[in-house]
This record gives C-alpha cells, structure tokens and sequence, in this order.
C-alpha cells in the first residue's frame, strides 16, 4: 500500500486536525458535543443572513465535501469514516452551527447510509431547535440505476452544492436553493471509469481485486460494479464509451450549452485528463453541443483509484449564473 | 501501466490541445513559426505594460508550467516532451510573445538541459530583437547537492514564479522581478519522497524500478537518487526525515515565520497530505516557528508517482505581499 499514515484507524481524525491548521482562515473543525470533531466549519458561517448549506459523506473523496467549505461556498461539511456515512448527531450540530432561522439544506450523493443518518439529523434540528432542513439528493451516476432517483451520486456533486451555495449566498429563501440544487442535479449526468481500487488503511491494501492492465467502465466511487471489464483501451475510445450513455441519457442535443468536468479519481495525472477532455471537447463539436466552461482536475476522489469521471451540466441562464457567482474554499477559489 | 492515453508519442500535443480547449478563458497556444506548439500564453500577456514572466521545462509534471499562466501570474509557459526540456526556439518565442519593452524573465528549475535552451532562447531574443531577457534558476531541492547553485529545482519552484509574477504585475522593473524572484528561492527549501516511479507513455510502464513497499527519501521529480531507500515507514517518521534536513539547511529557527507546501507527486490522496501536514505543524511548533498560511494538494507532480515534498519559505514582509498578490491562472487562483 502506497500510503503515507500513521495509525489507519487514526486516519480520519489526523487528516481533520491537518485540514483546519492548514486552512485556518477557512475552516474551524466543531469538537464539543454532537459535532464529535467530525463537523468542518466556514469561518463565514452566520456572519451572512442566510440559507445555511452542508455537505457531506464518507471521507476518502477528498476533495469532496471539506474541500468546499468557505465564503460564497459550502457553509459545513459533515465527515464520515472512510465510505461511510457521518453519523446522525454531526449532520445535527452541523445545522445548528450555520442555521441563521433560515433553514438549512443538506446536499449530498444517494447513498442509503448517508440518506438514513443525514434523516436523522435533520428530525432532530427540527424536534430539538426548530431548524427547518431539506434535502437534495445527487443521482448524477448515470449508469446505476434506470430510474434517476435511485441513482448514486458521484462527482456531479460539485456542481450541485456550487448551484445551492450560490444561490444561497444571493439571498435565495430555502425553496429557492433547494429548487437551485434540484435544476442542476436534472441537469447533469456523469459517467467514470476505473483502473484500479483504491487502497483501504485499515485493510492495509485494496478494497477490491482488479487485475493489472484492466479496467472497469461505469465504476462507482466506491467501487460500485460498472458496466464493464475488460483491458485498458486507448483513451479515445474510452471516453466515446463513457459520452455516449451520457448524451443518450437527459439526452444532450444540438444546440445545447454545457458546463464539463473532467475528474480524477485520485491517481491518474493531469496529462491524461487533458487528453481526454480534449476528446470530449471533440464529441461535443461534433455534435452542436457547445462548452461554456470546464474544469479538469481532481474534485471526487476514491482515494488512490486511477481513473477518471466525465460530468456535464446542461446550462441556463440560472445555472451559468449560479456557477459564475464567486466563492473562495480551500480547494475551488472563483472571482 | 494505469494511464488514459492514445498514441504514447502524442501525449504532449493532445495534452496541449486538451488545456487550451478546457482553459479557453486564459490561454492560449502559440502554433506559428519558433513557437513550434509549444508556448501557452496567457490572454493577457502584453496587455499591461509589464516585465515579462516566463516558465517552462518538460511535460509530466502537471500542472507545474502551464497551470499557472494567467492575470496576476505567469505570462507564457513553455513546454518540453516529458522530462525533456523544450527546445530554444519556443523559449525565444515566448519571449517575443510577451515582451512590452520591458524585458523578461526565464524562471526554471536547475537542470542542464533547460539551462542550455533556454539561455539560447534569451541570446537570439537579444540578438534578434534586442529584447532583454534574465534568467532565475530554481535550486530548492534540498538533498541534491551541498552546493545551493548546483541543487535541483522541485516543487518550490510554484513560489519563485508567483513572486516574480507578483513583483512584475505590481510594476516592478526586470531587476527588481529577479530580485524577488532570488530571493524566494533563497528562502526556500525542499525535499521530497517516492514511493514508485512514474509510468512513461512512450516506455509503456515505470521509468525505473522500484520494489513495492519501498519508499526512497530525497528522490527528485524525474526519480533522481535520494539518500535512503528503505521499507515505507509511518506518515510521521517520513515527515520527520524530511523536515530535519530542511529545517538544518537554511537553517529555520525559532521565531522565523513560514509559508508551507505539502505536495503531491502524483497519486499520493489528500488525505494522506493532510496527515503529513499535520506532523509538519506539529514539528514547526515545537521549534517556535509559526505557520503564515499553507498549500496542500498536487501543484508540482511527476504524472502518476505516488509520492509527495514538503517545501518551506522563510517569510518577510515583501514576500509576504507578493505571495497574497491576487491572481487567477487555471490551477492557482487567489482573490
């Protein structure tokens, strides 16, 4: 195992003390009580009347949901064990600690764990502090499932806590941004590929086989089965597997205005994605489907996985809008 | 070999033709003449009347070079075949795309073959058209040689362009860029650890070999020798190993204020750097020396190594400035 940890079941707990020193004049990590040293909040948070946004999910995806907690962003992100939920009392604290009487809206991928415990808490806020919470969850993982909302949520995320945060931050009541991460969640599919498992501390190795030179198209964050095994192809041809059940799908067509991602999932190198992004860029023209803007980096992770995810959002005027609003977190600054 | 690529010999051109695609608002490919493919300029190059800043070096090392061109940073990157520096005919040309009147700085790591074309790239830019060009070389990699101007330029080499960058768009003249730019470097140190090669495309697999489970301390971006190979130890005990070196050589001390890098070389998770971090806080503490802010993620890398440095800048208050200097390129925005 490639890694460099201490302890693996200290894993989570040294990441979070090393996340709140090195982006102190972002963050501040809520230990006392129901937080559990498990809430990651903006230093921002209350000091705007406004919708309070929180995030969250299994750590190990970084990253995804801490990475996004700032001004003009992501309000608290609410952290679990490695691909497991955060528990119930967290996802509570959390919306104590934005709530301005607003409300608050939990945002986060269709996970059965996650939607049990993020539940739980939002009954609690609204039982124990009147804190009226709404959930939105993201169903962006176009080949999980054929009904959209038992879809799982990958690395689409991004753009639905982008949508809601910026909505919020203008001034939207609660409707408004639970109707701005629900748009934007219709709007986007997201497709990966994957080349290897990544590595689990506490298993001191991968949390799957996948023989060396293979590669498993549609597969899950988590290593959720795709569609298909087989040898590792040309990146061309790899992305045209990957576009096609995504334009299929909301369907894309010409005419249409799109925002795109290119992820990695953790180890494959920036080099690479550019190279596929260029033959998305390709299809797209191809097509009559014109780019708006684009991001090509890591922004989901599985860790240490090698493989990529392909995101596009169908734009409005709202939802370039929404984009475009400017935000500083540690991990995704716009002006 | 884990990479999304097609013909191994066009990685660079795809790559290239991918990030001016994605990064359409910022850059753009210089194709015409000297610039053979390989200069990424910056929208805004020649549009104030500034010093011309100018990086570059072989691919690979994403998104080191082109990442980091845009307003209130680099002007034009120039760009190499993997590990390989570019030839001296787009370095000239970069010089002639940017240059105000003003002059313009190469800003580089210390390799042979960069310093070699480059500096014919700044003699025709002379000769030709009487455009005055310096040069700084980066030397921050701390185990490479005791003889500072013999040492290697690794990941601190981010900080010397954002200084220069800064000193440039401030309205500093070409002595005063190299200037900040000398004393950034002088200021920084870095020191770096692999724990496997990088894969090469046009090789199909690693460049060199390395046993798994092995970790080598010191190893440079291109899999230069370090000064130990051994088992991989503990996160902490490897911060340890790396953070003495460094803290000896400028030396730090206590009461000296410090800017932070923890960088991933490739396929090291960010989770894995923030515990790395983490203990890097802890020993600066302990020495009385304070954190002033931090970057932790991939901002130099060598594709798909897993492995990661730690890079320290001793602070005053002119680098300070030109460190919190807003400026907005692809992969470094700062508001």
């Amino acid at each position: 195992m490639k890694r460099f940890i201490n302890d693996p079941y200290d894993v989570v707990e040294e990441m979070l003390a090393g996340y709140v020193i090195a982006h102190k004049d972002y963050v501040e990590l809520l230990t006392e009580g129901e937080a559990q040293g498990r809430v990651v909040l903006s230093k921002t948070a209350k000091k705007k009347d406004k919708v309070g946004v929180i995030v969250g999910g299994g750590s190990g995806h970084e990253p995804l949901f801490l990475g996004y907690v700032g001004p003009g962003f992501v309000d608290a992100a609410v952290i679990g064990n490695i691909n497991t939920s955060p528990s119930p009392d967290p996802c509570y604290a959390a919306a104590k600690a934005v709530d301005t009487g607003k409300g608050c809206v939990y945002l986060y991928g269709n996970y059965a764990g996650d939607v049990m415990n993020f539940d739980m808490g939002a009954e609690k806020a609204d039982e124990e502090d009147d804190i009226r919470v709404e959930t939105v969850l993201t169903t962006d993982d176009v080949i999980s499932s054929e009904n959209i909302e038992d879809r799982r949520g990958i690395a689409g995320m991004f753009f639905v806590f982008k949508a809601a945060s910026a909505k919020a931050d203008k001034g939207g009541d609660l409707d408004e941004v639970v109707a701005a991460a629900q748009k934007c969640n219709s709007a986007m599919r997201t497709m990966g590929v994957a080349m290897s498992s990544p590595t689990l501390p506490s298993k001191g190795g991968p949390i799957f086989e996948m023989e060396e030179g293979d590669m498993e198209i549609g597969m899950g964050l988590h290593g959720e089965p795709g569609v298909r095994r087989g040898k590792i192809e040309p990146a061309d041809k790899v992305v045209d597997q990957i576009m096609e059940p995504i334009l299929a799908d909301l369907p894309y067509v010409e005419g249409d205005e799109v925002y795109v991602m290119v992820n990695s999932l953790g180890a494959t190198p920036m080099q690479d994605l550019h190279i596929c992004f260029r033959r998305v860029a390709q299809i797209l023209e191809a097509k009559g489907i014109s780019i708006y803007k684009s991001i090509v980096g890591c922004m989901a992770s599985s860790m240490d996985m090698a493989g990529m995810s392909i995101t596009l959002v169908k734009l409005d005027d709202e939802l370039k809008e929404l984009f475009d609003h400017p935000c500083d977190a540690p991990y995704f600054t716009q002006i």
